[in-house]
């Protein structure tokens, strides 16, 4: 690696956050080290990397970190134009693509967590939230390809391809956790799940992926901490 | 205006994130129609343009609903070249613009209009936030020019530029409503506030911003009928 390319990743093996740069670096074929933060006690390094919000993801690039995950993104296709172009050349599709980039890592993903974290009614009514927002990301989806879906392969994924199977590419150990459906592959989601399938027999995304005990254990231990701390 | 160039822009007169975008157009010198919407009786069009959010600002090039002020930023700024490139070449720059624009459109601006929206101890809350977050902002604004300030003019202003003064523009109808001081130029914000003064003094943000007397009704207003829901 010259010394002009030395990249390091400060992260944490749970976050979707952290997943969508790594699997960003493997589709670009960039090299790395990575480092595993312990959240409880953070890094010098991480604290000081990102003083404002003091989390990972933290990419360092020759020293200088850059923060938050979709920023990260774009820096990173800016940075390395070899591999796969992460946004399209046109401003209307790369605006599309902006859009719903942050849909699914705002409104999605954060009610995502809430079902983790909640039960009753509060879960409930972040069920019925996620199964909207799903609704409303497929249309965005179909908009997005209404051209035709090309087949996803490892040189045409996309900045949403890549948030979209960091947020939902644990989903079969969402569902065992939660004891419930997430995405419906029949009613709500057709699109977004046959994409996603595609996009997990990528060999980039087989690798990157933690396995599925791992995230069971890691998404049980959240949801047990938030009731706890919820119900004292 | 070339059929091929039919620009309109969907806006509330009060809105910050609205004005970033009028500030954008007049600064790219790009012609086009304004809709002022009614918030309370949404036109069918917003509603058509705008199906997730149902939000203003929405922007409509050629018939084609760009929305999400920041998103839209960076759409005109890739599709017209002329005028003032909004974010520099170079990646790293870029990442640290966008890092800083999300943070204040998201963090600081959020604190703000709880400030605006509350009372009592939830108000002091806020208060302490937003200074906590315009310290942060203040280091933010140095790291981005450390190499010198460039005295702003109406040819390299940037994405930043438009995002602060388009929340912090009104600041005296903010302070003036609310009784307290939100940018302090001598404690937390010299850079901050010196950047404001020069950018309100460009001829394209005096004529964009709304009159002070208008912004004090509507902030007014605002903060009386939040009060009221809250206390009923």
């Amino acid at each position: 690696m010259a010394e002009e390319n030395k990249v390091s990743l400060h992260g944490f093996f749970a976050s979707p956050y952290v997943r969508r740069v790594e699997l960003a670096l493997k589709f670009k074929g960039i090299p790395y080290q990575y480092v595993e933060e312990d959240l409880k006690n953070k890094s010098s390094l991480l604290l000081k990397y990102n003083p404002v919000h003091k989390k990972v993801p933290v990419l360092v690039h020759n020293g200088k970190p850059i923060v938050e995950s979709l920023v990260i993104l774009e820096y990173i296709d800016e940075t390395w134009k070899n591999g796969p172009r992460f946004l399209p050349e046109d401003p209307y599709k790369r605006a599309q693509i902006r859009f719903w980039a942050s849909f699914v890592h705002q409104q999605v993903f954060e009610n995502m967590v809430l079902i983790l974290k909640t039960d009753g009614e509060a879960q409930e009514k972040a069920v019925k939230e996620v199964s909207e927002k799903l609704s409303l990301l497929e249309e965005g989806i179909k908009s997005i390809f209404a051209e035709g879906v090309p087949i996803i392969n490892q040189k045409n994924v996309g900045l949403l391809d890549i948030v979209i199977v960091s947020t939902f590419g644990s989903y079969k150990a969402q569902e065992e956790v939660l004891g419930l459906k997430l995405i419906d592959p029949e009613k709500t989601s057709p699109l977004l799940f046959s994409r996603l399938k595609a996009l997990l027999e990528l060999p980039v995304v087989k690798g990157a992926l933690p396995p599925h005990e791992k995230v069971v254990g890691a998404l049980k231990f959240m949801r047990q901490n938030a009731l706890n701390s919820a119900s004292v």
